[in-house]
């Protein structure tokens, strides 16, 4: 039980510290990402401009950068971001959405690689992309292999930028340089919502914002959102009222629903 | 019978084969269009960027070109897409969004239509404009006269670029250069969704990288939406559960609620 | 009741006129902004390419500038879409969203102010900084401080550029040269959906395309959307469900549920 505790105490830091957290994030998902982080305390702020992404970065508890939309404007800032959270030492997440994709991903992902993020989270096959052990295996954005399958790329990844690494999917596994978590919670219907990885991503952040060890701050954000998803689901009827379900309980969640459900086991 | 087991044969091939739907669409309506590519079994993936937007054109299984939000790099990007569409003899659907409005979008858009798109499909004010016979009759992106009105211009672009012309209203109406198709589903609370054109645009996407027939296509997608929408307004207060049970009925519809309410008249 | 009769007459008159608003606003709000416009009658376009946003000012009923996620291109579409506004006599709305945030968007604001929007409205955090007195006072895109600091802020900025200063807050207060009123309407659940001061700032636009006086086109889309805000949250289980029921109650009010909700009193 201490686990899930701690899990918990970090869940209702989010409410109590309210951290500003900014987002270079992808068209398609920022209105639910900032719901999301309203809905668990958090402040969202989505600032891309080369002329203020800098300024936005120094104020902000934590960054989040997903490449889901780039292109070479956005790519640029990216870059200036990454290195500003980098050289300030500030918390950084990257969601490296549909690596393997395109050359033209690989190569962002590589320069974003050398600013160090905090935390790397994707599914397997961007995992597996970004460790460029098997690039072909990525469709488009959705994942065509299950978590496990991209453990050592986790490693590999984790080890040469020291970072935490979460390959999300059915079970979600948190992987640093001595530790890994296993996180079986969501449910299936989670992968009809489009963005909820990059939801994922946003709450690491947020949590990376008033949690001092990383991998912890992932868990717990992985852990809500797994939970949230599967209170949720049970009372939708597809994929439209779960992604509105969803943001109801990331913000009515009890701590007694959190452990009931949450099933989370170290190695 | 026999025109309605067809289209609900292809409805269920989105489910079992899941194309990679390419989307180069408008900020506003990303998030739902994303949303209900996942919803009826295909797997969307949004990109626009001229470093990757050839090589995700010949990766994905078919391409959608709306031009709601474009402007003068996402029109380069989207002449990109299109003329890779042409050569390689992949499926693209053209959504003029707002044609008429502007001289810009009148232009872009005879651009657009010299790479030969599979299926147009807009209003019948876009319709009309794009066939450059009624261009005062457009108020910004919402249309101002009935489908029937452009049938006669849906039979010039059908003509001069071989395409599916698809007017879409109260009753859409699909045209061929042999045949013509009248669909009277749907619900008039549906025009106070936002980008439930561009819904219908995608879902064509996505039917032309399952079915052979590009007109039948065109009439699958177009009846999907329109049941799916008719179902879901009967479970809504308003425009906002609407769009929130549209995206239900696209994942949960069954073969008899289709069967039962389906008005497709070939002529 | 005079007053209560006057702005539900105004509500009615955006049913029946549809006016066409012109939005330059961000990607976050974009989908949600446009519902919005719909749902109370009005038609919506989104058009910032400066190939085309002088010719979409000129057939625009009104316009809305809200510099949420801005960029050097979007800035000077702005800059043109605004001074295309001033010179041409049609009503526009600033949202200063984040103001005081970061140099660059005080630069921004400054220059836009040159154009003399007709309405002003942001949180008071916002119109603090855009008045210049307390720049440090914005977190991120949040207010931190409580509408009725930020008085005194209106009154400098409604005497130096002849504008409505709308402050908005769990009380609203719209102010201009001789005149103030207080709405205190809406529900703090509202400050966990995203966006909704923008939707604000879209249904001022809306409203100054069908009422002559721009204090009371101000007044009424505060109090539609505050009442609004209000029913719906009666129906909703967190900020999810009231984004979706907020849009179903803005269609579906009736006078009836307007008059006993409404709380606005002039000075």
């Amino acid at each position: 039980m201490a686990m899930e505790k701690t899990l918990w105490k970090h869940i209702q830091s989010l409410k109590h510290r309210s951290p500003l957290v900014h987002n270079i994030s992808n068209y398609v998902v920022m209105n639910n990402t900032a719901n999301a982080l309203l809905a668990v305390g958090a402040s969202p702020v989505m600032a891309h401009a080369q002329s203020e992404v800098r300024e936005m970065v120094q104020i902000a508890s934590s960054l989040v950068i997903n490449i889901g939309t780039l292109d070479e404007y956005w790519h640029q800032s990216m870059l200036t971001a990454a290195e500003t959270a980098h050289t300030s030492g500030k918390a950084w997440v990257l969601d490296p959405v549909g690596a393997g994709a395109t050359p033209y991903r690989n190569t962002v992902l590589q320069e974003l690689l050398q600013f160090r993020p905090t935390v790397i989270r994707g599914n397997a096959s961007e995992i597996a992309a970004l460790a460029n052990t098997h690039q072909s295996s990525t469709k488009g954005v959705d994942s065509t292999v299950e978590s496990h399958t991209a453990i050592d790329d986790a490693h590999v990844l984790s080890r040469a930028y020291q970072a935490v690494v979460c390959i999300s999917g059915a079970t979600d596994i948190i992987i640093d340089e001595q530790r890994i978590f296993y996180i079986s919670n969501g449910h299936p219907l989670m992968g009809k919502v489009t963005g909820l990885g990059c939801t994922a991503s946003a709450l690491v952040a947020a949590m990376l914002g008033v949690v001092e060890d990383k991998t912890e701050a992932t868990v717990a954000a992985m852990a809500l959102l797994g939970v949230a998803g599967e209170l949720a689901e049970q009372q939708s009827k597809g994929p439209g009222s779960l992604q509105v379900n969803l943001l109801d309980k990331l913000y009515s969640m009890t701590d007694n629903e959190f452990y009931a459900y949450i099933k989370c086991t170290p190695q």
